[in-house]
């Protein structure tokens, strides 16, 4: 099929003219050429149904189209915002590169530095701390900070309603157990997990429970991913000794370690145990018991990204955003001892 | 604690000398410089335990020190291959970049263009199909393809025993039924999927089962991700209806819609079929029954990648690798009832 795509010799040949006249035409230079020869040039390219290839085109014009997204760590939930944000970027010719800074704020710097070195168009940053020293050279390229804000800084955001998000997930536990809810949080140098813990004590506060520190548990993601993981599944293990009735996860990798803990364990959910995760996958629903989790609009995050960086590189101003969570309420948050009511 | 790293200030604080002598030794371009000034520079650097930022310092030398890896969808076998292709990165110097073509081939060769204008040091593919039109002026930057090969091109590439594993993974299956045992392949016009095609009939026919073509699955992955696990889905409601047994899905999207679509079915695995994927996840073990798959080796592909690209860009020759896959017995690819011989 891709063989059939017209080319510009294509074009040269059926509208009588020579391809650097195409060329012209297709980049705006066609000013020295006749009114007659422009419009063969344009009825070839709509009888052909041509499509110029822009990115190609594009490095002539010695803009880069190039977006680079920095995530901290591979969690499937910037994979679902990628995907969203290419189809949008797409439209405008933009292409997106992902790298990852693995949670280390010294990689996170060269990788900007990197980029903006690469003259890339503009870039969406995932940031590592809620704090970043711009440099003066920056300021040239567009920045965007989605999921997690920096403060002190005014760099338009997408962002979601965390604290909601936790206030609501903690409150659904709470319709079923009052007693030892663990919560599960990420690195605590960052907005999200700062926000998240907040809506999980506003609800323990609005239901008249004593806030136990002991069963909060914070991550050391430093090591990325796997590090994640691991101190879901640590944590978890050790609320399980503490005598945990009920487990709120802020993240997909801290809810995957407390699977696994709990798996281990031999206690089973929905019997000895109640959960409520974030991020919704594939797997929270063929997985048995059916996962409750807090969804993020990961696909209005993705096309909203692409949009504001399209109109930032524009030099169009933008305003932050933040957009709602859903709490999707499956069978992990329930004990099934309460379905006998 | 990235606060107290010396800088480039601190090393010439201590030294005695002025930043651009310090920069000067960094860029070896010390010639004109003393001895003893040089000497007393790297003291201070080694005082100090001063690590120079190596990629802002790339950038001034001009090369781009950027690996571009361009993958076919969001699966996440290439998020776990990214994990170590970064480590080994790093300790090059190199950063790598993700970029998806979602399988479509116009958008590959976009890509590639694009990245080589770019000038990117390398582009690691798992290209969209078996052949390639290699242009020439991409003669310049080595391409390493991984995974899938392209055949009638001298690239060099990092590939899997495909053939063995799914010989294996049906193998396996046959030993519990060796009545409808459906087949879940990708993309037709790819290597990877030709080579477990060919595994599986071997299988079948060493163990003297007829090869029933209407057991056997392509998926349509023009879409990406989301098209993929849909396929699966469907091909297994499919096989549901005409009685299968069992059931290999050659990668970890293909497995995702299979079990979505038994789970629906109200079958159970190991009572009423059985399966195994291909790609290890945390999943994999925290599922019940846990999943038995063929495990690829995602972090020998990642580090021998990043070896490999290394070498390139030095000018070495490299030689194509073929690693080898194992198989995870867990506990889908057997039935209950097997257990009570």
């Amino acid at each position: 099929m891709a063989n059939n795509k017209p080319t510009l010799h294509d074009v040269a040949k059926v509208a009588d003219v020579s391809i650097a006249t195409v060329s012209n035409v297709l980049n705006n230079k066609s000013t020295e050429l006749g009114i007659k020869t422009k419009q063969k040039v344009l009825d070839a390219i709509e009888k052909l149904n041509y499509e110029p290839n822009h990115f190609a085109r594009s490095l002539k014009t010695g803009q880069s189209n190039l977006i680079v997204f920095i995530v901290p760590d591979q969690n499937p939930f910037f994979t679902e915002i990628l995907t969203e944000l290419n189809n949008e970027c797409q439209k405008h010719h933009l292409h997106v590169a992902v790298v990852s800074s693995e949670e280390n704020e010294l990689k996170q710097q060269a990788l900007i530095e990197t980029f903006i070195g690469q003259n890339v168009s503009a870039i969406i940053l995932v940031p590592v701390k809620s704090r970043l020293n711009l440099k003066k050279e920056w300021h040239q390229t567009p920045i965007l900070t989605i999921d997690r804000k920096i403060y002190g800084e005014a760099l338009p955001s997408i962002s979601v309603d965390n604290e909601k998000a936790a206030f609501n997930a903690t409150q659904r536990i709470v319709d079923s157990t009052s007693e030892n809810i663990g919560l599960l949080l990420a690195n605590p140098d960052i907005s999200t997990t700062s926000e998240r813990k907040r809506g999980y004590e506003l609800a323990l506060a609005k239901n008249n429970i004593t806030i136990d520190q002991q069963l909060i548990y914070y991550s050391n993601q430093q090591l990325g991913t796997d590090a994640q993981i691991d101190s879901g599944y640590h944590a978890t293990r050790a609320l399980i000794y503490q005598g945990v009735r009920a487990i709120v996860a802020t993240n997909h990798l801290l809810l995957l370690g407390a699977l696994q803990a709990i798996k281990e364990s031999g206690k089973k959910i929905t019997e000895d145990i109640i959960i409520v995760g974030f991020d919704d996958s594939y797997w929270n629903e063929i997985y048995t018991p059916k996962l409750s989790v807090i969804s993020q609009p990961t696909k209005e995050i993705g096309r909203v990204a692409g949009e504001m960086i399209h109109n930032l590189i524009q030099g169009k101003a933008v305003a932050s955003v933040e957009l709602s969570t859903k709490l999707l309420i499956r069978e992990s948050c329930s004990f099934v001892s309460d379905k006998s009511f």
